[in-house]
């Protein structure tokens, strides 16, 4: 009912966070905390994070404020995370690597079922306790750990290519750290993730005090 | 002068995602350029681009377009890009070997100048042309190479600490990729990258068409 509206994706990185601060605060046993308090936590205001609620519905009571499980549990919905997803890395280089150790995943329901490179000297090796296959595996393995998502770690000029075996396997949602862009078909949410422009935040900011 | 207004987090990220569209164009030949090419080559509507391009003033001229090389220096300015910037890592493991190794940074005028490490078994080995160095290093070496920006990548148990070595040493921008958020002072720019949230856009997404 609430994805009716198209939300602005600034709102999706939000929630994250929000998510991240009541979780925290119902393992403190939290029984209530107010717009300022969730605002304050994630560094917007608090009219930003009543207005991204907002296009969800009614939340908390005027005055009072959210419950934090309640709130957790409704955006934890909301993103999709009230269930665990398997996931593919392609590329067992440095960046799949780190990804694949990555800690972060596995606490907001995500698992790396499987590593994939075209590399014969990457083949068979082991990474975070996972062998890495070859790329000609990838549909078939796919299949056996029931993967929806996708990362690829691979090289600009292979993209397109791993991307289109992903694509081909089922894939659904793909993020692509190559620099480059590829493209997919209409039923497949990709996202690129541009390293670079991590640092233009940075320096449009330090700009503004030039 | 632009600077004046609070800027949409949003529009800086669209902003890189059109310079990069019309630096291509302008390498191409092309001399004008509409906001409905650069929304379809961006994926977004023509709309917001003419909404994100008026925070900086007038552009183009009205049926007619845009010339792209004035346009994407106009942007590069405003993104602070209209020099090189000397980037430190600090944490030489896989994520900070894959950082340092990653092609996107030089072309975008970032310059990974220092990598630094506490791990005696990494200190001294070369990555990318670049020696490791102990973290006792630092505040010389970012005075000896004019280090404004910094990334982290080392483990969320070392990250507040290494962000305070920065932040001591003068780092004035800060990259954080450990699974956890740290404080700088009022003066410093930090932001989080957090790598599960990028697949949670995807689980967003996905979550809508179920």
């Amino acid at each position: 009912m609430f994805k009716r509206f198209k939300i602005p994706e600034a709102t999706i990185g939000r929630l994250t966070s929000y998510s991240r601060f009541l979780k925290e605060a119902d393992e403190k046993g939290v029984t209530t905390v107010s717009s300022q308090q969730i605002a304050r936590a994630t560094g917007v205001t608090p009219a930003q994070v009543r207005k991204d609620l907002a296009y969800f519905g009614e939340f908390g009571t005027r005055g009072v404020g959210y419950n934090p499980r309640e709130l957790y549990n409704y955006i934890m919905k909301i993103l999709g995370l009230d269930r665990r997803w398997s996931v593919a890395i392609v590329g067992a280089g440095h960046l799949g690597t780190a990804l694949s150790l990555y800690k972060g995943f596995a606490e907001r329901g995500f698992d790396i079922t499987c590593i994939f490179d075209a590399d014969p000297e990457k083949i068979g090796k082991k990474i975070a306790g996972l062998e890495v296959r070859s790329l000609e595996e990838l549909s078939q393995k796919v299949k056996e750990y029931n993967v929806e998502l996708g990362i690829v770690a691979v090289p600009a000029a292979a993209a397109q290519e791993v991307v289109d075996i992903m694509v081909g396997a089922g894939i659904k949602g793909i993020i692509n750290f190559a620099p480059v862009n590829v493209s997919v078909p209409e039923d497949v949410v990709i996202r690129r993730v541009d390293l670079a422009s991590q640092l233009e935040y940075l320096t449009y900011h330090l700009g503004e005090t030039r």
